[in-house]
């Protein structure tokens, strides 16, 4: 009732046009399949058990990787026995594959002679090689763009440039963790070109990411089409830490050794399976993860927890014998890390058929507890979720909120006006294990993806079902 | 007050035999001089810097390396900047040098084809190397020694046995960081050659620690003499998972490769510098920390901590002008981690006036927060060092309380009678980066460096000037 008073309110203000229509409530059959679907999935252990073989039996699904198009054999199996009518639908995928990845201060201040002092890094994803000998240089270290150019080309040719742009943990542990990981992950993906302009034979960037264990995060770079293309790689916040006083004291100089091959691009899948409605099987609504991982860790929070989601979310209307009125697809996404082919060639191929895409969500933000969903779509919508959000509210996720922009691969559809949805989860920890060895199967709580399973499928079923239509975002041009 | 009625309440008990002596109080001016000594350890960054050094400009310090020895030389020119006299003690070190350590899996259920999946692991110190292009074998998981003998040679023979014992992190993080080690320590010691004895290829133990960022822990082990000797490592505690997971459900081939080298012992040192005492010169205090670490992190928290502070005790007697009436002698230890090398000759070297040792310190357990000191020695001596105890209690570091057994570099000394002590410190984090990578810098906070210097210099402070002697633990025989 206060819902009610609120809106009512509301709606006699200036700001009426941006305002909500009054608040529905949902028939009485639907809220009752939605709380069914909810304790259902908090009792499940079927999304558990398909990430323990995603992650476990499969291991790191890197978009090129044979393990990468084998997953996505397995989920297609899997989503066929559940009954679902399953295609593959293909995507090409460029093929980066890792190599030696070693380095090595040469020479600093205060050195035992004749030694080396070993330093920790990985490559980033699409790093061009060092020759095969490597490459030894003096290190210079900026916190940003400005001390960069700063420096200019006399300083930097010829160099090794590290930026040590710190990931802002106490931000993460706020609450703000996206916050935290946009502002250094900006060095990341255009360090390399930056420092190339310059001269710089190579570029670091300090791990963009909050572990503490000597532990680096890859992650993708884009090099610029006006820059010479140069390896890059990153240290691990120690690592940095020790480079960062080193180079105070004096000369610092490294030996790098990084050998990944960019190989001919590969056919892969996107895994498309529908769970056909009964009344409107022509209008879909798409729930997603994505399949590919990178290739240090086996990709438990990122993102074989948002596949295994959308799976039990499936798995479930089918086993309690429910009939959603529009269809509901489950995908697995193909190569969001290296370049979203996946979410484009989807958004491509069924361009024509945009309209009937009622709406979208993806999970991609790891398995913490989630709280309630993002809707990126005019507000106009958040009233008619919140029925969703009350029975989502008996496991503390009832927010229903907008935003402006999806998670990625489903970033293409919100572009043509599919509205778009994402758990709003706690990301506390996600970027301690992000795009790193040690995101693993241990590190997703059970009873947390359950929780997540249970608003994903409260969400599908919700939009599958609503008696209404969604007014849909304004279509956009895409900016990439 | 409360104490003084205390202690005269069991002095009348028929426990009067095992009863501590009245409490004393010292001379105003030892306790104006060890509130003194205990300020300018909290306001010095002498500690901090020398650590730096250690970690950053030195790096890994394993025993036999040239490093091991650059950091003994640079140790030796810092005390005699200090005005000590310096000596080099020769130890003769082993000088175990790791190589490649991979591993992948070969073979499991549901594997995609032609691929492998990557196991992380670290060779443990001292092992033996594989086979030049390594081995590849089925692996066995076990829990422990009976599970092992169990299976029997028939199903260990010519097999890797994992040793997959779980360090209790609740227990570590309740304040049982000790008990929670040495429960699993047992098996990177011995699990080599119990598996050996069954005719394992190899044996690898869970990582003992409680890193969850696939970080894999080393350590040292010992072939027994009457088993073959065969490679050892730790995998993470991520892979053990993995591997007990896998094995549960079929055939786990992996292929090992190890390649470290044992080479010809070198002389290295044990560094002995002395603040003379100005009545009992020939009376000596230790006060000590090992300098030798692993090779995978920078040995910040094992031992570099306890080097600094125990220079920074002789540093501020110097600083403040202070002149013990028995001589303070800091000593660095070589080769805590690969056999006790130096603490085993300084005891050889030193039995003939092991009667002037009036008392050694040992820092090494990292640089927590420190609550008081343990004394190995009869528990008559606990209240004529609860003076001390007061003064630090300022610090939160007032805790004096018996103890059976001493850190290992000055256990050769308890054991033919000489009072050992060591801070009592916070540990619940110092196993997570314990024989790792990870043992860098930043793992220790300068605030809680300064509170181990402080109790470390009041302490060997209080011991170079108490007016009487203290009463010695009976000497006994060595058990190794």
């Amino acid at each position: 009732m206060k819902a009610l008073a609120f809106v009512f309110l509301l709606t006699g203000s200036v700001f009426a046009q941006r305002v909500a229509p009054p608040a529905i409530t949902y028939p009485p059959q639907l809220t009752a399949e939605l709380k069914q679907l909810q304790q259902a999935a908090l009792s499940s252990d079927y999304a558990y058990q398909e990430l323990a073989h995603l992650t476990n039996n499969i291991g790191p699904r890197l978009a090129g990787s044979p393990q990468a198009n084998w997953a996505a054999q397995y989920v297609a199996d899997e989503l066929r026995k559940l009954g679902l009518e399953v295609r593959l639908e293909k995507v090409t995928v460029p093929h980066w594959v890792r190599g030696e990845e070693t380095a090595a201060l040469v020479e600093y201040p205060g050195m035992a002679p004749d030694t080396t002092q070993k330093v920790i890094l990985t490559a980033l994803g699409g790093s061009v090689a060092t020759p095969a000998e490597g490459l030894t240089a003096e290190v210079v270290v900026v916190n940003n763009y400005d001390e960069l150019n700063a420096l200019g080309r006399d300083k930097v040719a010829g160099k090794i440039v590290l930026f040590n742009v710190k990931f802002d943990k106490d931000l993460a542990a706020t609450g703000h963790a996206g916050q935290a990981y946009g502002q250094a992950v900006i060095y990341r993906g255009g360090g390399a070109s930056a420092a190339a302009r310059l001269g710089a034979l190579a570029s670091l960037v300090r791990s963009v990411g909050g572990a503490d264990y000597r532990l680096p995060h890859t992650g993708g770079m884009r090099y610029a089409p006006d820059a010479p293309r140069i390896p890059t790689g990153a240290v691990t916040a120690e690592d940095a830490d020790t480079l960062a006083l080193l180079t105070q004291q004096g000369r610092v100089r490294m030996h790098l050794l990084l050998t990944p091959q960019t190989l001919p691009d590969v056919e892969s899948y996107n895994v498309v399976a529908d769970l056909k409605g009964t009344e409107h099987p022509e209008q879909v609504v798409i729930v997603s993860g994505h399949l590919d991982s990178w290739d240090l860790g086996t990709g438990a929070i990122d993102d074989g927890a948002g596949v295994v989601v959308a799976m039990e979310a499936a798995q479930l209307v089918k086993k309690l014998g429910l009939h959603p009125r529009r269809t509901i697809r489950v995908i697995a996404w193909m190569n969001e890390e290296f370049g979203v082919s996946g979410g484009l060639a989807y958004a491509a191929a069924h361009k024509a058929d945009i309209g009937n895409h009622f709406a979208a969500i993806e999970t991609d933000s790891g398995a913490g507890h989630p709280v309630g969903f993002t809707v990126a779509a005019p507000a106009s919508n958040l009233p008619v979720l919140r029925p969703a959000g009350q029975v989502l509210q008996s496991s503390g996720a009832g927010i229903i909120q907008p935003t402006e922009e999806s998670e990625t691969d489903i970033h293409p559809l919100l572009e043509l006006g599919v509205p778009c949805l994402s758990p709003i989860q706690d990301g506390r920890f996600y970027f301690n294990y992000h795009h790193t060895a040690a995101d693993t199967l241990d590190k997703v709580v059970p009873r947390e993806l359950q929780e997540n399973a249970a608003v994903v499928a409260v969400m599908a079923y919700t939009l599958a079902n609503l008696p209404q239509d969604l007014e849909r975002p304004a279509p956009r041009t895409p900016q990439r």
